[in-house]
């Protein structure tokens, strides 16, 4: 199974799950009356947001991560996809979480984030062994 | 027309539509003097940073699908550029709608979710065509 | 040496800025006992909030033209991942001193934006180059 396929697998399911947070976003919006451009004015969509934008802060160093380590890591070809799914997975008990108390987001963000240095070891380790000479 | 060119032009115009809505939020904060780290205290410039945190949000989405799209897709090779352009259009109507009335920005944010969703079915597609053994 | 590992490189150490920016905004939320999910409540949280979030919403800008640069333009084959770095010194220097005062972030927030439209040039230029019959 080419890695690149695995991965590109693995991030359509990150894209999703963030749409997915989007939407929740746009539901608390209407169910609160929340007019746009506020972005707070009750818990829920707090939450709500807060699971969103935490989300999309986390992505500009997912999705490059998982992809150096794709392209680099030959060792183990399959390893960048398999910790991108292990980060979903910890996006997704983040989410729920969250949205039921904010106090219990901890293991979630703390499963996504040691997927997160997996990548980042992965994609170090893959650069320089790609190196010249090395 | 080699469909990564395409794609890669795309992408530039997002970035600068992009860079042009963050100068905008610079512009309203000096124009009604709030000072930073605010990001709220005037109508106008609540808009043009909402306008611009909103197009923040749909980048990762958009991305790395036209991108998923563009390597994976091959029946219609100009099909994922032509999504990105639409998206890139419904973009700049959404902005120019919600700052003349935030209740007016669905047409253009609709227009660039259709294209969105356009480009998450081609990536799907793609990346189906491109199983090994398919 | 090759374009795409400098740029790897320069990638990796983007992320771990950005990384770094995010932890320190985790350390100011409980220094200064901000629950989740507020976002506001204390100056020195503020500015670091705000570091990070103006750097986050630089990233898919500075990111794909770097990228798109790497790709397409030949002529200096270093050249982007160059201007990469200078993007990361300036984003360093905005951090230190937007810490240190928010009226001081001008100098490392420009010296970014020249890198970055330094990226956008090369990058317009690299496609050009590459298009077909050019």
């Amino acid at each position: 199974m080419p890695a690149d396929l695995l991965s590109a697998i693995v991030t359509i399911l990150a894209v999703l799950l963030y749409f997915y947070m989007s939407i929740r976003v746009g539901q608390m919006r209407e169910k609160h009356h929340i007019k746009a451009p506020a972005t707070s004015g009750h818990e829920e969509f707090d939450r709500a947001f807060r699971v969103q934008m935490n989300t999309l802060e986390a992505l500009p160093v997912f999705l490059p991560l998982l992809w150096l380590a794709t392209v680099y890591f030959h060792a183990y070809t399959w390893l960048p996809a398999a910790l991108g799914l292990v980060w979903v997975a910890g996006r997704v008990l983040y989410m729920t979480s969250y949205m039921a108390d904010p106090d219990k987001r901890g293991v979630g963000f703390g499963i996504a984030a040691i997927a997160q240095l997996g990548l980042l070891i992965v994609a170090i380790v893959g650069i320089v062994q790609c190196w010249p000479g090395a």
